[in-house]
């Protein structure tokens, strides 16, 4: 029997040790995607305890209170802080085959030196232990992301934003961290929502450019990556139903456009070709400018709406959208493929039963403008897990150029997430480890070195241009 | 090599065989779902042979033997039952890999005492073994029931069912096995069915409600739960195409309801409306009365018309059907959840494909009034089978909490099938034991007893509050 | 750790050895799908170079080789062989874990016995061997076949086609391998196609019926299927976007057909019923001639319209197409099963989730006139790998039965891919090897010789009449 998440963890042969510990594990991260406030970054925030921490904005953990029938009260409620601890080290107990499990450990164990297990009974240990720690001046957001070898940040922005604690960080010449801005154009495209207009007037306002057609929201937004760039971004976000294809003449675009600035709501079909031209004018502008886009589809978002009125999104009752034509994900490809206007793309679904699709539609597109230009993003949020990670390298081993893949991201919006990066790649170096042990690829050492290093970090390195 | 399914089949590590020998295998049955028949239970039931017992009613048999060419009369037509019994023999070495193979040696094994392996050559003697057992005097119905360990059967009831078998069992103080009747009211919703006001009629006349409206026919179903209810039901079962969303005013439905009455078919769409009323209205009275809410989905039935013709439902005719929007799902579970109306609920699908939006949406909508409110039900029909089960709960631990799993259930006709709950819980611990060897979970005694036996029996019963 | 692809790749117990060295191996080959050119055997074409057989048309190769960034000049292009190949040695080592990189390597050692592994260091030194032994004059397409023990190949033809190489290779006495058409009528059914009148002109000529109607264009296909049969045909061959169903009367059909003609579009519903009506009717006329119906669906062809425009067709731009209801196609098989006219059939879908939906389907359907009548076909071109085998396998054996199942077959376009067989055994044999080891089946020899024998070859044989 293996020890308990000890040195070896997730590492079940000699091969899959040696690729973790010689070439995985001293690798930096880049953490090209996550949900961290830079603010925080800036301001080098302090946590007064392990609750703060892990409690205080984790949907994934809330889930898991409410399935373990905890008190709405006890998880994003009034009641105190180490009172919701317990509940959580109580949950946990039951979270047996949870990442969450083998997250928190991880983070225990990394930046608090615990190496017991939490539950009911030792919590009031931990929580003792971790504020210790968190309140002793070394565990700051700063501290803890120097710690954790981070080289470069993304985090998620809206085009109003003005970035400034991106731009106050940049200057500041004691964090040598890359703290980099993503463009996540969502507002300007949801014209579902009833404060839409208020947005484009925000929008207006920011970039200078009156919003009065849909070539000028273009020209806004135009304007605004600019500005973005010069902040450093070198990536986009877009988080979406499904990748969907409509096509419409430029003024059919206007004219639903326009209908919506007069207060019409677009029916669903013009709301869908409306998105389609939205998505296809970025893409092109991603491709001049150089900048990765990223696809993140499959979500159905704010299920129960009790609990959204309450909470507001990110309250742990999003789930999978199945409904997720992979023929308009191609024809939306080709349609800026066929004027040579794709840009480097990352495509995540949050079905797992999207991997083989993803796989084969990636392949198509394939050109010689980058190697691995089009990749299939890794297990994201509910497949963010050993299962799914093994899934999604295999199947993108089974259908594409593994060698080439970017790799990890946390999409957290934790300081203490980064052990997810360990997570990744012990899972990595053990499912390589163990085709070589298994006579599957060659005992080549230097192959393997170039392969690991690239997919842990050299890549997205190679492949954002960081 | 391990020997043909002896003691420690399925058991591959020193931690699983420990979980399985020392906290699951000497743990009860609930069998809360199931389709045996109440009055073969009152009447104690003997069998003649072997193939009474198997091939009665069993349509997973059925299927294969048709896979392996056999003739229909061999399979439910009037051979004899030696011949059929022999091609039953001949069929199962060919179903190398397949549940049934192991199954029916478990069955063999466990009532009959036999451990070799039936083919061909050994169906002479396997034959002779078991109908010596059989009519041997020990091997009725409610023996075999309580040689199982059996302490609650849930079998399957229409609502116009007058439950006099369960009540004679009930008063039968010779006989303490719980059998419960289960709300089955599938015939009050399908209202494309030709008989569909026959059976209005009967339902009218059973409970005392003339059914003229929507609003009558839940009165109706409201009285007859009541009858249930004091019959000791506390779980319904509907069985559905989809899980599926379509909201309607409390006037159109009546409209449609009352032209489906004066024998105008609803529309597709309209179908739609009135089921999602009809299920949201049973819904809150399963809430109001704390009953269990069972959803089977993804079916389609009776497909090959011909056989149907001959043999009628449950032929083996079956297959999945892969139309099942989530987001429709995560709709009709709001729609209760809104008003706080949403009980219990367990969904099961039976396309394997539906495990993780399952896993995502019960966990949208759990809250305090239960550990484990919502349950994606264990691997189902299709799906029972080890690559099911253990695909369902890992699935279920890598999005929920495995420790609250209400576990198994056989769905069968049989008196002998309760050795599938022995298969569970070898998958069970062999999954668990797996990762505490994998270092994945601490070597944590007192919590996996916990896990171990919550999932093979109590949290069933805290669960269904048997 | 195992030695790199040696005697006992992927056989990992002593059982799955066994299985496959007494068994499997030596068993020859029947490739009842395959896309290779008559006249190359009938010619029996020698090749210059290892480019020519490689890259000449592999459409999975020069994905990968786009994967990594590799120019188009260098891949499909006019760049010099050697170039190509150095490219394809560079692309294959990033490769991990796919089935080109086991496919080549397999090649490389029964065909040209090199022991390495191809890389960009070693392109050179396998270039030189490859190409000595490609000209040496013992490798030639005939040779290649005698050398790979196949018996019977099945090529891909038109109903149009003359099949003048069949029927010359078949009166070449010195050639014994069954060479056979196949009938792939997709031309005739595609009414979508600008130039489907062109192609109804020069079925009317070669039949000698004229196609002024859609039962004349069925009769058509009738005389074109007794001169197929006559050249020993017995496999049909349709490729579809999902197996549909929707019934319309004669006379709609023939007035979607005459509009046609006339020069009128069909809209998509009427493409629909006309398909689906095309398709029973072909079903039928095999049922009548004894022949198999294949169904492969599940793919969105020519994804990428600027290569497509380059390349035409099978340039590796397809993808897997995810909308196929599993409803229609239990409908369609209903439709032939009804009159008791459906063929022995074989489902194969692009999409891996489509499993366990065709594994029930198939059930509903089998009767007495074959063991296995209906068939899901191996793991089809994206899912003709390790993952997917082992998981179509898994599902079958799960839901049918696999000891009937008819195996593997190349789907290739070379003549160094019979290896995918030896690929396949190996696989077969670790996962039953795997079972017995496990004590899931008993160790009962004579049982899986014939189950292993059977699905390496003989069960072909059995079900196609060869």
């Amino acid at each position: 029997m293996k020890k308990f998440m000890d040195e070896e963890f997730l590492l079940s042969t000699p091969t899959a040790r040696k690729l973790y510990h010689e070439y995985a594990e001293a690798m930096p991260i880049i953490d090209y995607h996550c949900h961290i406030n830079p603010q925080e970054i800036y301001e080098d925030r302090q946590f007064e305890n392990i609750t703060q921490v892990w409690l205080g904005g984790d949907h994934y953990k809330w889930r898991q209170m409410r399935s373990n029938g905890v008190e709405e009260r006890d998880i994003t409620g009034d009641a105190p802080d180490r009172e919701k601890f317990q509940k959580w080290a109580e949950t946990l107990e039951l979270a047996i085959g949870n990442p969450l499990y083998h997250w928190s450990h991880l983070e225990l164990k990394r930046y608090f030196g615990y190496e017991g297990y939490l539950n009911g009974d030792t919590a009031k240990e931990v929580w003792k232990l971790c504020n210790e720690k968190l309140t002793g001046g070394t565990m700051s957001a700063r501290s803890l992301i120097k710690m954790s070898n981070v080289t470069v940040i993304c985090t998620t922005d809206d085009p109003a934003d003005t970035l400034e604690w991106h731009k106050k960080i940049a200057e500041d010449e004691s964090f040598d961290v890359q703290v980099l801005p993503a463009w996540r154009p969502e507002r300007a495209m949801n014209m579902k929502k009833p404060d839409y207009p208020d947005y484009l007037k925000r929008l207006s306002q920011v970039s200078g450019v009156k919003i009065t057609s849909f070539a000028a929201l273009i020209q806004a937004l135009r304007v605004r990556m600019d500005y973005f760039a010069q902040a450093g971004c070198r990536i986009s976000d877009h988080s979406l139903d499904y990748v969907m294809y409509a096509s419409a003449s430029g003024e059919e675009i206007e004219e639903i456009f326009a209908r919506r600035l007069s207060g019409v709501m677009a029916t669903k079909e013009e709301t869908k070709k409306f998105e389609t031209a939205f998505l296809v004018a970025m893409g092109r502008e991603y491709h001049k400018k150089n900048w990765v886009m990223q696809l993140h589809y499959g979500v159905k978002r704010d299920n129960n709406g009790k609990l959204y009125a309450q909470l507001g999104p990110d309250a742990g009752i999003d789930c999978i959208n199945n409904f997720a034509p992979s023929s308009e994900m191609a024809d939306f490809l080709n349609e800026l493929a066929k004027t040579d206007e794709l840009p480097r793309t990352i495509l995540y679904s949050l079905n797992p039963n999207d991997n083989a699709a993803i796989g084969t539609i990636i392949g198509c597109f394939q050109d010689s403008s980058a190697a691995g230009k089009l990749q299939q993003g890794s297990g994201w949020w509910f497949n963010d897990n050993k299962t799914g990670m093994i899934e999604q390298m295999t199947s993108l081993a089974n259908l594409g150029l593994l060698g080439n893949f970017i790799g990890m991201l946390t999409d957290s919006r934790s300081f203490l997430s980064y052990t997810r990066h360990e997570y990744f790649r012990r899972i990595l170096c053990d499912l390589i480890g163990g085709w070589v042990e298994n006579g599957e690829y060659p005992e080549d050492y230097k192959a393997l070195e170039k392969i690991v290093k690239g997919i842990s970090y050299n890549n997205a390195v190679r492949y954002f241009g960081f």
